[in-house]
């Protein structure tokens, strides 16, 4: 058994993983992200042993902890450089600080790239040796597996899916500060821009959208919801979505063409509509030998990432 | 010591390969690209005995035969799918023909794939476990190597870079019949189109590639020599030709970040000016941690292929 730590930006998940990807005990704690380094540490060790005492287990029963970092991890080295959300995260060397604190050897991974290894070992791509995930939320991220183990890359930047650029010519600005990424067109952030500057087209008012916006709480859910009861705004809106996703999606099959695209993250709760509308882009746009390569909504939901950490411990 | 054998469309060249990556003989053959399977195997069994007799060496002096071929390749299965310059090759079991022919292992790879293990073995890639290989050509394709080994891929497609796709709205067709792949912006067939439609555009003729054009011979490598003779469309081309590339370079790098990228092919010819360049648009359009990657031309030139099939061989 292993536990399996998947450190986010307001929480942290810790969970105790069996060997079958079962999770048998699981705790939560606030993440004090604006807090430093020391006090992270603090409620890591904190979540873990709750994790452990709700598996009536304890520390020496583990194998070890795997770690699931919202930044750029250099994992071999055992190192986080920066994590985005985490105040002061900075060449902050986690895996040997968590290990002294835990008793016990500590492996890191992006909390992206921890969660597909979670889908390939025990979810969706289970059995297959070459997947990627890419994790549809609020941004686009991701992660790569090549025989059966996370790809890293030598800066710890791999499976930055998002910021993969798909247009040239008239590009949108991202939120990365560069233009043209992935994730301006098809994150769910983006969604919501893209429908505000679409209504502001829309002068005759046809769409459905207007009334939500007004509320001034417009989320992608309700782009998608009223795409399923016929919006045309919504439906182009939700149609271009899909087409810069499955353009993302070919530019990985034609790269590295994998066994498995596993999608996850909140907009996957649109349902198989919305999946099938991207695979159909997608044997539209790929070279014809990938076009066929399996297209799936991930298993594992919000615990991917804590399973898939534990599994950087579970061989 | 093995033998390296690249098919290509019109020449078969063979090689003698020794554990540091020298060749010791070689020996080149016509490739009888209309006259089916047969036929091929013919050559390409006379090419790999020229070429031992060049060395000096018998067949049962060799650990092998690598294969790079230019097609699809299922290397596992030791089958060629399809070669587009072939004809008839379509799931040709080449592994075990070639090898019941010559009485040695076989193994196969694609040709770009294997020209990526060439660099990496003992190439401009010595010691690098993870890189990627562009191959400027007509068109434009690649490798992908991770932990020393050829990514095939699922379907034997991987390190398609030419076509991944780096425009939506405004997509330039493609070879491949699709539109927006970074070939139909970077390759040098798409340059030739696009300096004759951007000439056709020159109404004032200020650009001396008019005189160029109306020989009926403009290539792309008239579009660098005038570019370095100052020629202010020849400039623009080259710059939108080293953008184009840095965007797929960019798109390989957020998904993969390997430790090196290689440009090999016909138009590395430019020299260090286009290099340049091109690391200059990388620098501004990667994410900060992956914009330091090295970027580098290959080393072994057109021998790349076939040492790389001897790879496949020599552990």
């Amino acid at each position: 058994m292993a536990l399996g730590l998947d450190i986010g930006g307001t929480g942290i998940k810790a969970m105790v993983v069996d060997m079958t990807g079962a999770i048998v005990g699981r705790a939560t704690r606030n993440t004090p992200a604006s807090a430093g380094v020391e006090a992270c540490l603090g409620a890591i060790e904190a979540a873990a042993d709750a994790a452990l005492d709700d598996a009536g287990l304890r520390r020496h029963h583990m194998a070890g902890a795997g770690v699931g970092v919202p930044g750029i991890v250099m994992a071999e080295a055992g190192i986080v450089r920066t994590a985005a959300n985490l105040d002061g995260w900075s060449d902050v060397p986690l895996r040997d600080l968590l290990a002294a604190r835990l008793g016990m050897p500590v492996v890191l991974a992006n909390d992206a790239n921890a969660a597909a290894l979670g889908e390939a070992r025990f979810g969706a791509g289970q059995g297959i040796d070459a997947l990627v995930l890419l994790t549809l939320g609020t941004g686009i991220g991701g992660g790569v597996i090549l025989n059966h183990r996370i790809v890293g890359g030598g800066h710890g930047l791999a499976g930055e899916i998002g910021h993969m650029r798909i247009e040239m010519s008239r590009p949108r600005p991202c939120g990365c500060g560069r233009f043209g990424c992935l994730e301006a067109y098809a994150g769910a952030k983006a969604l919501v821009k893209r429908t505000h500057e679409a209504l502001a087209e829309d002068w005759k008012r046809h769409s459905a959208l207007h009334e939500v916006a007004e509320t001034g709480s417009l989320e992608a859910v309700d782009v998608f919801r009223l795409a399923d009861a016929g919006d045309f705004l919504a439906i182009r809106l939700i149609d271009e979505t899909a087409l810069a996703l499955a353009a993302g999606i070919v530019n990985v099959m034609h790269l590295l063409d994998p066994a498995l695209i596993l999608l996850s993250g909140g907009m996957t709760e649109a349902g198989p509509e919305f999946l099938e509308k991207v695979c159909s882009f997608v044997r539209e746009l790929a070279l014809e030998p990938v076009a066929v390569t399996p297209i799936r909504y991930a298993d594992l939901g919000a615990d991917a990432g804590g399973i898939g950490a534990a599994a950087l411990i579970l061989k």
